[in-house]
């Protein structure tokens, strides 16, 4: 058997296959709460303590989860990704 | 050359590595605002419009984004994902 091998088409295929896959159907929340079916936090006025904005967590990686505490900056800078919190205003 | 064939023990190592790496490290958001570094929303309390709560989305698949329309439930139900939206309440 000389090269290319059948194998290897078959293995770029995958291999190209995998990565669309993993790029659009990976699960987004690795670790928190996962013993909940879906994890659905809610915030009023009176959780801002205050403050004129509190951030809340978009990347599912804060150890403060709901809270945003900076985690992203890690996610985005390991992954090339770019997403980042939402602010949560006391007033307009 | 008889099996198992040495590349058959890297190609599993690889794959194992590959399929780790998905799972940690692979970008959240596929497709929202790509162009800019960081995509950072915030609400206040004129944005709710007179509703007493309107829901936020945190899994980055929502055609309303920053607002969730449901999205998150396929994205669920694709990946056995658990993510939800953030919910804004106009009062305690
Ligand atoms: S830590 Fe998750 S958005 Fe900031
Ligand atoms: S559509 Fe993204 S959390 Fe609902």
């Amino acid at each position: 058997l000389e090269p290319p091998y059948p194998w290897h088409h078959d293995l770029s295929a995958f291999l190209v296959q995998q990565t669309a896959f993993a790029a659009s159907s990976e699960q987004i929340n690795p670790s928190i709460k996962k013993d909940v079916d879906k994890v659905v936090d809610s915030v009023s006025p009176k959780d801002l303590g205050g403050k004129p904005q509190v951030a809340y967590c978009r990347c599912w990686r804060s150890a403060t989860f709901p809270l945003c505490n900076g985690a992203h900056v890690a996610h985005n800078k390991a992954t090339g990704d770019n997403v980042g919190p939402l602010l949560v205003k006391a007033s307009d």
